[in-house]
């Protein structure tokens, strides 16, 4: 029987986030284009591109490591945006609590990547693979501020949203 | 047509995370009896019993807002759970990366509760539901305190895994 090693699993680890990536590239731009929020708008539009670099930096990664980032789907980022879909039907003719769910579904992804990158990057920094960790650590801070970005930005959205009740 | 408030809007992330846990309480004993790291076994062990509370949290607050906590399925636990069930298949013989995985995983659910009781609390602060917010907060430092925990377990597990690759 076939022993899964630690780079192996990395290396699942790693198809799992690019999956969850390609997934996010093509949800953005749908959040972008109904946030009526300025700033949120302009917020998902900065970070599908930061996630092209993210996806590029992956492809990076799996040519250093000689591995294909095909052959997985991120079946937890699957769940994810079909929440996020979900929130968006539901109040789809309310505008501000479009954009308060918006911001809900997006926190969520944010923090299955900051769990994703960070679980990866441990490992990438224990079997020595120094170029990959700093890579994945680069990804990481960026999911890190994106969140703390859509915090700051709820806390207006969110505000609007209680008084319009 | 109808528009959702705010406090609409909480009730259906309430709904959403009561299916979390749920969802959750049944996953966690099995990842317990497959942990071969004690310490793993008992910090699922403990989360386990966390959890029991933390429903009974929720439904308090559905009491106190004399709302039903059923009739949603949490789409995105649904899919992070699926994912941890993928990486105990894949892993099923190999102990020490099962427990890798398994952390990876959980840091996942984790993080996913961070962000929904993050969210909800702050919803239920600005609704002025004092209650619900001090319960919501309860909880959301458990996930936080759950999920440095999972990150101190990790040092030591994926470093034997490291090893022994």
């Amino acid at each position: 029987m076939q022993s899964e090693t630690l780079q192996e699993f990395l290396v699942d680890e790693l198809k799992d986030l690019y999956s969850a990536e390609k997934q996010i590239l093509k949800a953005l731009p749908k959040m972008a284009k109904k946030a009526s929020s300025k700033e949120l708008r302009a917020a998902f539009e900065s970070h599908l591109k930061e996630t092209e670099k993210q996806v590029e930096r992956l492809e990076t990664i799996f040519e250093e490591l000689e591995e294909s980032p095909r052959g997985k789907k991120c079946a937890g980022m699957e769940g994810l945006l079909e929440e996020g879909k979900e929130i968006m039907e539901e109040n789809a003719d309310e505008p501000e609590i479009l954009d308060v769910g918006m911001i809900a579904a997006a926190q969520r992804v944010e923090h299955y990547e900051i769990a994703g990158y960070g679980c990866a990057r441990t490992y990438a920094q224990l079997l020595g693979l120094d170029e990959a960790a700093r890579l994945l650590d680069e990804t990481l801070e960026e999911e890190k501020a994106a969140d703390i970005k859509l915090t700051q930005i709820a806390e207006k959205v969110n505000v609007e949203a209680a008084e319009a009740a």
